[in-house]
């Protein structure tokens, strides 16, 4: 058994010492950092999970001819596979009420450069693929946790990456040797690097001939010499610092880095793409399949728990029947999430590297879809949610001598609902309305812009034929 | 080959001569009367369209030990025939840009009937599984288009019906002996029954023990004694009576009908519930499951149609680059009815019948899409379209000598577009969102109310597991 | 007084013998035709209740130093005057139900030129101020009806005016004497051109230098040598043509023509511009300020009638309580709209001329909502209204002997509540929603395309100063 | 001249010492604690443009016979009153970016205590009004600040008044002598309290006959004996302890209170209702009207706010042209609240009392969009900023020697933005997303739920008149 449980893969990460800051300081021991320890938990819960005989089956693979493996280390090699993936997002989303990204953004990129090193050494005769399989079976054995690393920092976005006056903007190349290459830059939001035992970087965009410098995919140890991560700071992010519920979800939480690449040397074997710019928009295009999909299973999984507090706060609130309706709304708004991401993996397809990948056309809608329908979910769980949302004493009070016992006679509930009940709920749906979990930070722009899925739509539109279908029932002849 | 001709299909219709009214007077010919003859050539192209070797495998299916049958009389028997109903439903649409109920209503009155007979016999001992088997295999071997009849005029609605004056607001047994029933009552907003062969009558809600003379359920031929039409007009009804494109759709049509039982014998071979109160719901419930996942393939359908009919006039007018957003928004709409759709398909489930069914609560949540998402759909297009949506001259103004010259010189778009070709998209356009194949007529009330898909969505909501997941991530005790 | 009667107005029409094509053919008397009768009673209800003392006061004003003139024509003088514009849209369209175009669209053209004829002579020394007084004077003495037009055919929209193969595509002067000047071209969309004494003609966009033959405004009667209308055909026009209910508005229609200009000769006290290319973009501003304002009025109006209607049809049948959210959301839509007109009226401002016009960002504002709202309003009414919208039988089916009585036994109601009326009410809400009353048809292009009122808005939306309020709150040193 | 400075205000708010809680800990000196600082500063600026001449004709009024007074604690006796009410709502919202809900709702209570006490002694003989009048002169002349203090806790908000098990949940009178009453109870959400002198308590619902013991209203000094409160922490309220720019809006800063009554005696010339039950709802109802339609300038102010921090950080990005359809989508969505607002301020009335009020229908038809459009704003600005909100390093790591070089290198924008502008403005639209300046928690309750507002416009809706208009059109006789 390959598996870690939650504490190995706990330990694991502490003992890297990957080099981190946050609010300007060094962390020295990420497990005693309030909001690192959480985001630990986060991924680590997968771990745990994956564990338990009831979601195994669900968040583990069987290796081909091996032990059984994570599946967030593993190879899509079936449209069950897509759909388990989108599943499982809901599961974890729903279990941990948090964004875990690293191990998904991870999976993306192995899938992606999957594809995209195939197609390589098919066309070109590299050898990107047979690294990236012994980069594959090295994670899947040893259970690691890969970042996966698209967005560069860009710069002035009106300028293409040739035109920046400084070219870090996009990361590169700045040297090669036979054993490897130099790079330098950075990549943005990095969801989970602090939590990852790997960083899998791969180009976040297209590139031009004059840009091969950026046409580059690699994999190192977070703790690599030169690899630095700023951690951000998120809404009631400082929350998660402190003990306390006042942070609403108390046992899990993510995270987001800035992560530096400052002159980073990595071995040749671990260099995916190196310059072929052409299939820069390959890796890019298959990565983003996969996470606007799979952020339909996400934010259904967030939803949930979104709708579960409000039920909850509505009942201690003696409110449950007349708020009935705009619980089903939110209820309905979630399904609407997870049947498109659904139906973008049932209609999957398979490629020549034999990895399997969402349908184009309905990844990008859900996607799309993914930008709106939880902005009104957050809306209804603030109406459910009443004043109190964002109007609440801090638990500190409530154990003041003083005003603790007014809080506690002034907050209660129905019988039996104490008022830290009540502020317990209605935190948490305060931190995923407006805070360290909120929705929006997660749904507007990962996996992309809305404006990006709008583009691809629209590029899969075939506007040609559906003008032939109305031309055939107007009786206008057929376009020669 | 079992499979009827286009030809074969309307000459039969034509040859049944089923008692049908309109505007007052009897419909002598079905094939003559413009309106009802559009809608014969919109149930006829499933017919048509079924025997094309492109299409044959998805609207045709292998009857067990036995030829291809017609899909449109066939019983789901595995998660890929829902799926390919799904499809099949957006093709027709496509192809035709109506609605072609007809065959869908009796369609999934087979099914749904097909399971609900199953569960009597094998609770009650009773025989209407055996003969709705007959029966089934019947309409298959003579590839028979059958309506579906459910909603009761219900006089009424603060009423139930057993509390109604006239109790024949809900269609009823008003009487019985050894070889049959008789039945009197009417149904409401049939679709396609002038086109069907067959009606299939089933109950529309569920019944209580007083009310068991309503809990009927069996078929009859169109053109049984003391069956009679009333055929509705829709908006624009009439400008399909007319030649010419004024109708928008000048190749397909639709049609509805008051279906009146005037003291029907029904003989008891053709009889499937007869007084089994209880099983009404489930009836219901199964036929309701089918046709509000079947809709966004329907109306997806539709959208691509007005989608490419809005991209023609945008071509036309010299605008597609400016209307591209637009036209990426509709195509994003039509795709996310279509995806959920799918996901209800993908997710179903079997039953002891051997009827699959979609998963319910992915099904309701598509109806309720379905209410919206296309009325977004029209009003971009009636965006794109421009002021002269609406504002049309009558194509009978294009042949006056004095004014039809005038009208050609200034309707007239880019080079080489004739006023007639841009007015023949315009009236399409507005067909669709104003007039005889209006989207709004589909998809608000077909396969039920919104309110009634959401009473679902509610009770399939499942609150208290998400209230569990929210008392996990607050620290607030489980429920006991 | 010089108030005409309803009656006065018809027969004066009547007399004109405006040419008018309709359906391929002259429309010989425009009271007899059921759509233009209707249309005539349309605009003749102004007169009708401007004669009311109830509603004398908001319908008419006090002419400068003269007797008491239709509000329809007259200058808005003040603040109140723009307010009781409002006011007043909402009141006819209330009892109406329709849109009453000419008389709002030629009352706009009326103020627009008074404004821009002023800026004319007081700044290039011309005398069309002169003439436009002498013409209003003759306009409110007679109490006529002026249609107002702007809208050419534009041909292919990617070209310039200058550039068009067809020149007549936008009207313009052909030639020129002393006693007047001739024009030749087309205007689209003319709302009421049937039931108008006068048309009156302005530019409906700005030109450039190259483009003076086109800067032309001028006033005509309709029944003018060269002046020739094709009345168009909306959705379920053919059943204005019709006695009977099926209409679903008996009492009241609206109608819009093409109207052509085969080379008109118009004597120069009638001409008000003539090749002042840079104030053209003026005399369009102005009246699109107007039109924009008012629409909320209108749209307002509309959505109380179809509120109406929803709610009598939900009280048929029996379910006022249950609808009673929906009818509420109804009503907030329709403030909503009529709020924002009301905004821009007390904000607006007056003008050198002495004509007051609404605030130019609120009034554009407002015709954006009037874009929006009213299609939710219809998706409610539809939504209310079942299944039976857009599926009922005809009104000739009630008095067929055969299933007359069938078709009122199965559509009864409540007590009390016969098929006809509820089918009367139901085809109201059906004419609303898709038939030859609808507000989409209104409200979506009516006054320009919502992208025209996006564009004002993006240009009056001073960025500038609102991005030195958020440097102000950030510390960023404000802009150099 | 009774107007107060900035300077003045902050002392006097200081010297009171009034007894406040946060997270635990007594407030020793407001002016000290970063969160109440910034709230004072915000309050402040009130007191400081007043005095601008740029501004004060609108943030002052005459007084009757006596000296310029604020306005926040004047009566409005004209129309122009109360469309200056909304102007000043728009521009402190411009100028501050925050809630200054203390100033509102104390100028809210006097107005709705205006007319409900006149109205009390005139029918009851009562001397309320007479108190309320020394009491409103003497807050004009020392230019004090009252909070209005409605919300009641609540406890089981399916339970009346009279039936909760614990009576203090609705605040409520204990005992009484000649010299006055003590009341029990909390008011929840109490905008502005820390910054207060004074705090006005009035009922927040009707009560019945029963429940005459919640009838009351009064005012005291906030740093009375017996009033306690405990300043609420928002999500990111963390934030504003600190210094720095990760707040957001580093100028000003709102807060919200529980206010606890423990016993508290009130002398009776400041008691303004005793247990005349049968005016409580009067007084909700005219200070939710103001309040209702001042939110439309409040959030269209906000709204300016985050439009201009938009469009700078596009501006920063280098995608002004790209995003400027959004831009003016949120200008248009800022307008449309702010026109609505003023067209209930425009339609106001006056009462006996001589206090003018806004038009009721308007007033809440105001309050429903300010429940929708601003999460529309937010949205839009969240998708402008890209990933970067909820996405960046603290400032802290800007001076870290280590990483603050690279994290300024790498958020960079175009030519001269520094990373610390770029950052600056991300932060102030998180901050009014997520943070601790959100509109969400501004608009959804503030002034009562969406669904009070709701119910009002359902009995303002005159629902049987609409009825009757549809009657007209379509042929139904009229309702006897």
């Amino acid at each position: 058994m390959v598996l870690k449980t939650k504490q190995q893969y706990v330990q694991s990460i502490k003992r890297m010492k990957s080099e981190a800051y946050m609010r300007g300081e060094r962390i020295e021991d990420l497990t005693k950092n309030g909001l690192t320890r959480l985001a630990l938990e986060g991924v680590g819960e997968i771990y745990e999970l994956s564990k338990q005989p009831k979601y195994s089956s669900l968040l583990t693979r069987q290796a081909q001819g091996g032990p059984r493996i994570s599946a967030y280390c593993s190879i899509h090699r079936s449209r069950e596979d897509l759909v388990n993936r989108v599943r499982a997002a809901r599961l974890i989303c729903q279990m941990t009420g948090v964004c875990t990204a690293s191990r998904c953004c991870g999976w993306d990129c192995l899938n992606a450069l999957w594809y995209t090193t195939y197609e390589m050494d098919t066309r070109l005769g590299t050898v990107y693929h047979k690294r990236l399989k012994r980069y594959a079976t090295m994670v899947q054995g040893k259970d690691l946790t890969c970042a996966g690393a698209l967005t560069d920092p860009k710069g002035n976005r009106s300028l293409k990456p040739k035109h920046q006056p400084d070219k870090d903007v996009y990361l590169r190349v700045i040297d090669e040797n036979k054993k490897g290459i130099v790079v330098r830059g950075a990549k943005s939001m990095i969801g989970g690097a602090i939590g990852s035992h790997e960083i899998i970087v791969q180009p976040g965009t297209g590139f031009a001939e004059a840009e091969t410098e950026h046409a580059v995919a690699f994999a190192v140890p977070m703790n690599t010499k030169g690899v630095t991560q700023v951690v951000n700071m998120q809404p009631g992010g400082e929350r998660k610092l402190e003990a306390g519920f006042d942070k609403g979800n108390v046992g899990f939480g993510s995270s987001e880095s800035l992560v530096i690449f400052d002159d980073v040397f990595v071995p040749k074997e671990r260099v995916f793409m190196n310059g072929e710019f052409e299939y820069a928009v390959d890796v890019v295009t298959k990565f983003v399949l996969l996470h606007r999909m799979v952020l339909g299973g996400c934010l259904a999984g967030c939803g949930d728990v979104l709708t579960g507090a409000a039920a909850l706060l509505a009942e201690y609130n003696g409110l449950s029947r007349q708020l009935s309706d705009r619980l089903t709304e939110m209820t309905y708004l979630s399904e609407a999430l997870y049947s498109q991401a659904l139906g973008a993996a049932y209609e999957g397809q398979s490629t020549p590297s034999g990895a399997w990948f969402p349908d184009p056309l309905l990844a990008n809608v859900t996607k799309i879809s993914v930008t709106r329908l939880p902005y009104e979910i957050q809306k209804i769980a603030e109406d459910i949610g009443g004043g109190m949302i964002s109007c609440m004493p801090s638990e500190l009070d409530l154990t003041n001598p003083k005003v603790g016992p007014l809080v506690e006679k002034y907050y209660r509930g129905l019988a039996g609902v104490t008022a830290e009940k009540r502020l317990r709920v209605a935190r948490l749906i305060e931190s995923m309305v407006a805070g360290p979990g909120r929705l929006g930070a997660l749904c507007m722009h990962g996996g992309g812009s809305p404006a990006a899925a709008q583009m691809t739509v629209r590029q899969l539109a075939n506007l040609e034929r559906k003008k032939e279908l109305a031309r055939r029932l107007t009786g206008v002849p057929a376009a020669s």
